[in-house]
């Protein structure tokens, strides 16, 4: 596959990435049995997004108080709810990402417990947190980075009696990184189909729900709008009927993340209605995917690293049919503001 | 002014809309009185935006645990944190939105406390909620709506101890429909140069932050997109520069909407950007309007108020100027799905 080395990918997420549930159980350990109020998911762009998955999920699962916030907004608004008895966790491939930094500096400075990701060894937000796991590799670190999320998210649930079945959970966790490497494989010709048809396309709509809104946002600004410099909006499932489906017309080009949550019949309702509109509609469902090993019952939560996962190959592809560099700016870290 | 009756407005919003004041200060004292874990504020499109803004003042004000949740979602996530202790706040103009109706009716069987702002009398939400606030017209409704919930709001946070500047606040509020027609007449001819100048505009980009955000979402998404049928990106001014700053170009039609609460420095900073790049910057800041008797301290919460009311200058005379009407749609209610 086009840029994608498999046993890079099965050491850095499967053989390192599962290496850290010891610690992360420690940490959520050592923070349950201290006790807390809340948890802030805190991050900025690809960061926040990545947080509303895991913000979704504990809603929609657990009593767990818990705030999934834009971490330059975090910073000035003054968000009664935080307290020095809060779980602040904030995830920076760079470790440097000022207004990450920014916000966890001041949650340190307020008393509370910080937590983060990071790809990169040595980095400010590495040396600010009071936990941190450093993965070591930017390479492959979102798909990680979503693994060591589910660990955190479902300690904590386990600890407040919220989920039982954590063991079987846990070992279905450490099939992930081989149930993301089949789906990677099996959408890779219609990610690269996609990007053949698609490379002169300049707009697209996205439309997501429950946990795959992140993935959603995300993919529109982060990949479409900020590497290929696409025009992009990201639109809710449930609120998509209430304005934007008006744009849509016979060659607008309408993407579905599908996935396997509640909110799934919110998805089933957008596509009764563009399958009847445009021509150019792309559905990509996590129920096309194997997922070997998951159950029944948990393949919901995995939906967010597999949708992930293969919405990065449609970004490989279309970095090479439109000639456009994924990492080409024309400001981010280019100017000042 | 076009389309625009100040007798009409100042009956309906001044005379009318404050009148409600007693009895929403009874409807929020009873259910304070008798205890509630939280507040759920839901609606779908322009009244889950309207929503927005009173979620992010709870936040930053008051430590009562609000949730501000899209309709069709909340009806089947399962949220961990509902139960008959909750008071949900509905909004609807027509009374009759599918999805709005669904959930109250939902929240009413688990026993929860429903509380409505509808503008027609009669309608099947009017009926089925606890107690409603019924306008009895369409017009202005969203300058009513608004209103009625700051009283709602504060009144909440007044009885938790968190708001003794509450009868300053009231006071207050009975200034601010005359406040709303200054603003818009001192705005008036500048909506219209807009429309003029950006008649066949294709494509802006909106930037809001903190209260203001909820308006930012719902004009690109509910006026631009859904009743004038051009592409519109609505982007939080904390998110701007993580993906959406890099579509920015010298004709790029950019529309900050900037207010005075805690995140001004945020759109201050989009705008230190934008006005490098491009040069269709459009600024609509609430401090260029007077709001005579409004405090310096309130001011900030009633920029919501304002910044949509000017704005709705806008709606109408791009109505002219582009000749579409803003009651056209293309499938809004007129096909199922």
């Amino acid at each position: 596959m086009l840029k994608f080395d498999e046993e890079l990918f099965l050491r850095l997420v499967e053989k390192e990435g599962l290496q850290f549930r010891g610690q992360i159980e420690e940490i959520v350990d050592t923070i349950s049995k201290k006790g807390y109020s809340n948890i802030f998911m805190i991050g900025a762009g690809g960061t926040i997004a990545m947080m509303y998955p895991y913000e979704y999920i504990l809603k929609s699962n657990s009593t767990i108080d818990v705030h999934a916030e834009i971490a330059a907004e975090f910073l000035v608004m003054n968000h009664k709810h935080f307290s020095k008895d809060s779980v602040c966790i904030f995830a920076s491939v760079s470790g440097t990402t000022k207004e990450t930094l920014e916000a966890a500096e001041f949650c340190k400075e307020k008393g509370a417990t910080t937590i983060a990701l990071v790809a990169e060894p040595d980095t400010p937000l590495t040396k600010m947190v009071d936990y941190c796991i450093t993965t070591g590799s930017e390479k492959h670190s979102f798909d990680t980075f979503f693994m060591l999320l589910y660990m955190f998210v479902f300690r904590f649930m386990y600890n407040r009696n919220e989920f039982p079945q954590y063991e079987q959970f846990t070992k279905e966790v450490s099939l992930l990184p081989r149930a993301i490497l089949s789906a990677v494989k099996a959408f890779d010709k219609k990610a690269e189909e996609f990007a053949i048809k698609h490379k002169d396309t300049d707009y697209h709509m996205m439309v997501g729900s429950g946990n795959l809104w992140g993935n959603t946002y995300s993919y529109a600004m982060c990949i479409l709008e900020e590497m290929q410099w696409i025009h992009a909006k990201s639109i809710h499932a449930a609120e998509f009927f209430h304005g934007t489906l008006e744009m849509v017309v016979e060659d607008t080009s309408v993407i579905l993340l599908k996935g396997e949550d509640e909110t799934r019949p919110l998805m089933d309702r957008v596509e009764r209605f563009a399958e009847k509109i445009t021509k150019q509609l792309t559905i990509i469902d996590t129920k096309d995917f194997a997922m070997e090993g998951i159950s029944e019952e948990f393949r919901k939560h995995f939906a967010v690293s597999i949708n992930w996962s293969v919405l990065s190959r449609i970004s490989v592809y279309l970095e090479r049919e439109r000639n456009h560099s994924l990492d080409l700016r024309r400001y981010y870290r280019k100017m000042e503001y």
